[in-house]
């Protein structure tokens, strides 16, 4: 682990309380000399203050790091924990995702839908398992396959750079495998974790424990066939932490939308506690009583699916800013 | 029943065979006198030939029409059937949706998201349900709730007008409620039932007898709170024939997508159905082989949630059409 | 059709008030001439009084009679409907179940448990589906198929006959296939659909319109190869009806248990379904209040599973009578 | 942590490779003075050899010990865990339950059945959630409730001490709250998990490391409102290792069944991870080809519901003994 922390020096003399979301412009960068597995209370990496910028890398899911060197297991191998000082039970950390960018040129997928989302029936005709490779180029913002088939000899799609893995500790001291996700984040696979989302998580431990991991250079809507085009990433997100702010699930802000994360199985559950959560943001944040969020949601609401892969299925719960008041 | 076929009244002379799909350019007014709470094999209400275009209306969900009177019993009462010569069991009957309008300036939703969209353990604080009435303007596209509340007194939508029911008759002669969707499509309360979409249904009887009825100015994705502004529609579509094409699921395209329609509880399967359609689509109409096919729907594809509110949900899996060959 | 009714015939004198339920003694044989394929508002074969007895024949579900003859189409055909005098819409019909009898000596099943039964990623090692005949004895008492496998050369089984399609015409006078069920019954497959028990089904239709079909010699919890061993039946049944007791969804009693039938997709919503009207049959019928229900549901309930193979799943949810109060 | 070692002291000579299973008799009585919230790798307990039998205590679900004092904090609080020497990942930890019996004279539980056990539109009339106390009355073997209502003034159910919580550390050094289930086993509530019964666990971690709590004097199935009557218990169980046995999900054995355990939402997943793990045990240890197996379970399986309670829901998936021939 090396830690470099640049910045204003005397934003240690400063009263914390204070500078809660406002004024920190430290950046910290950090390059990881170990992974995680799991989501859970490990030894902080890197202790960082509300405001600060973490400027790190990820590993990709199969534990290649942008030379393309295996540098940890494979499995969705996680950067951090990040310690944010101040963070406490009942808080919301509040992560700002500054840039997600490939770096290498090329990245993998396997090849075939899933079992479980295609018809029973039809799984015995899906095709074999098979690790391919993609040239990822961030100039062109292209990922690009050549499959060698006849009639579609090349994929070519646009990048959407995400993470698929982010979140904190969990609750209980738990540690949770990063196959799966939960309350507390986790992989998600949700393709609004890319740069200029603004994301909250609910604090279970103290420090909030911060991981990232899991770069996907584009993927499709529900990580149907397990995968993104899987790469190593350059990431940079900058944490703030909102006191006495309970979350049972996570959310996000973009330019245009508020969206909540659920996650669960079947995808009916996930998509429950998506909508009970942007329900009670609606209702707590814009002072809207049960009955005009109901109306507002019932004609305006929007639904993404993050995954339909992994142990736990995502649903983000969406509406658009243009519909609300001004937030209390 | 008062039907007027307007067109060249040659065309009794042209051999069915050579007219499907192309040439047909008969226009016929219907207006209906009575309606169904089932899809099922009812009395045709107009017959018409491959390639022509039926102008009509429908009743909102509660059974009132363009003059807000009541004219069928509530529970999506539906316009038809339409039988279209020439379809049997084992064809695609293909239905382009022309205009979908609300042909009054007030249409009504209920308040409350359902009980089985939110967590169970919130569903106590739920609102009641309430019948409330919006006001439409089709002229500046809006939507206009006053909702008395402080916080948010006025919510106002862009109108999407479209068709919650919409199918035909199902198989093994079924009659089945207007309530819920199938195979044969149904009450699916997808948004994507707009104007300019092309829809196409697996044929299970004789004529494939088509039904439209649901329409809403405007809903939310998944059809949350029940409604959508229910209102009275008037509906243009043009039918025509693919021969032989056997869909199990109903498929539609739109200037840039393809998609296909699962409906099912819970949405995993509704996912998994229109999964399955998309990839039997892309092999069988465009040459892909099923790894092609993963590989392209894996960093691609697209989802919507048409509703998670009726005893079947219904899932739109979508594929943007760029990324295709041209179609065999 | 051929309709025998024996009894005193002096019983078209009584009051239908009087004899609900009571005194009645008239059983009709009934041998059926044609067979349906959903559970709709047909024609009925027979009208019979409440008190009556029925004594009849069913098809297996392929549709083939006790001679091996092939008498109606594959898939379930019903014997039926029988009209019972005075049944109305909210009142309950009553069926005691009083014989179901093999009437061939062999029944069929098909191999492969149902690639929905196992983890997807099992679907592909499953075998294929073949049909193979059983030895049915039922004097024995005995179902056997001779496997030609070493290692288990015999299978024997118990049998436990009984009927996996009963039910009445569904509401909005929809016709459903006999592939599936609902709040009307239908193709539950639930292995206490056996001589001995009573149940009662909401009625919908005038006359309430009585099916059944698809024996079962026997049959493993949750029908998960699609099959019991299939085969004709001889069937009596002696129908009664309660007036004015709104019933959701099958109910039934045993010499032991009471117990309630859910039938959705998943099987989660099968056992809510069951779940709830069991606690409203205690509160309605037993005058407990919902906490002392709980308690008692919460430390005495039991479930069995019907069906986990069909459109809908099956679910019981039984109390043992020993805990309870005298009905109201 | 006390712990106290009887036996014969000789068998530390023997060769390990030689008692698996077969002579070992050394008892180890095991007070616990910690307790853990998770299933997770955590600091052994106690050491013993594959045949010993461990004499401990469990604390109820609510952390209160045999005296009524609260020794743990809420949650299901587990005794352990318990290494087993020799134990290596993919060989199975057999643990026979050879007693378990309430070691205090009340229990309690919880009023409502769970919200999401009964319909959405059911949920707002659910009573309030309220602990109440059962005597529980070992010699006579009746758990026994005062209601206070007129209707049923007493329940009275016969006991059938069991235990909610029970595994070994899960994979990937993960530690998972004891709300839930999963392979390790976990907190499935299932009522098999008595005296008599022979479990199996896949081992995940060396030692295996043994768990065991939440009692329950007695419960319904599907421990629907979130109790058992919870208590105390005096356990007793027998360790034993199967080496290079690889299990996906528990296993059981009693005197007449062989059964497995899936634990997933929603239930039909758990069903299906339950008969995956029962075909496998039928293939691997009796020799049966996958249609042979078919035909069987096809008709003659059983299916148990553990729970429908926790995070994840746990399904047993049975077959007798009479059908089997011997294993290999």
């Amino acid at each position: 682990m090396r830690s470099i922390t640049a910045g204003d020096d005397s934003d240690s003399q400063v009263d914390a309380s204070q500078v809660i979301g406002k004024a920190a412009t430290v950046e910290h960068r950090f390059e990881p000399t170990h992974y995680h597995r799991t989501f859970g209370s490990h030894e902080p990496v890197l202790r960082v203050r509300p405001g600060d910028t973490i400027v790190t890398t990820t590993a990709d899911a199969g534990g290649f790091d942008a030379r393309g060197e295996r540098v940890a297991d494979p499995g969705n191998p996680l950067t951090g924990p990040f310690f944010v000082e101040g963070a406490e039970p009942g808080d919301a950390l509040i992560v700002r995702v500054d840039r997600v960018t490939p770096s290498r040129p090329h990245g993998f997928t396997r090849t075939s839908i899933a079992a479980h989302v295609v018809d029973a029936a039809d799984v015995p005709r899906l095709p074999a398992a098979e690790r391919v490779d993609w040239a990822v180029d961030v100039a062109r913002g292209l990922a690009r396959l050549e499959t060698g088939a006849a009639a579609l000899p090349v994929i070519e799609v646009p990048l959407r750079p995400m993470l698929g893995c982010i979140g904190v500790a969990p609750a209980l001291r738990q540690a949770i495998s990063t196959a799966t996700s939960g309350p507390y984040g986790g992989n998600m696979d949700y393709r609004g974790v890319e740069p200029g989302v603004t994301l909250q998580f609910p604090v279970f431990e103290p420090g909030a424990l911060l991981f990232v991991g899991d770069g996907h250079a584009v993927q499709g809507e529900g990580e149907i066939v397990g995968t993104g085009v899987e790469i190593s990433m350059d990431v940079t997100v900058t944490v703030d932490l909102a006191k006495v702010r309970p979350l049972r699930w996570p959310r996000g802000e973009t330019a245009d939308h508020l969206f909540t994360l659920g996650n669960a199985r079947p995808l009916d559950q996930a998509l429950q506690h998506a909508t009970s959560e942007l329900l009670r943001w609606l209702e707590a944040g814009y002072g809207l009583d049960a009955g005009v969020a109901s109306h507002l949601l019932g004609q305006c609401v929007e639904y993404d699916i993050g995954n339909v892969f992994d142990p736990a299925y995502t649903v983000a719960c969406k509406l658009a800013k243009r519909f609300l008041p001004a937030p209390r």
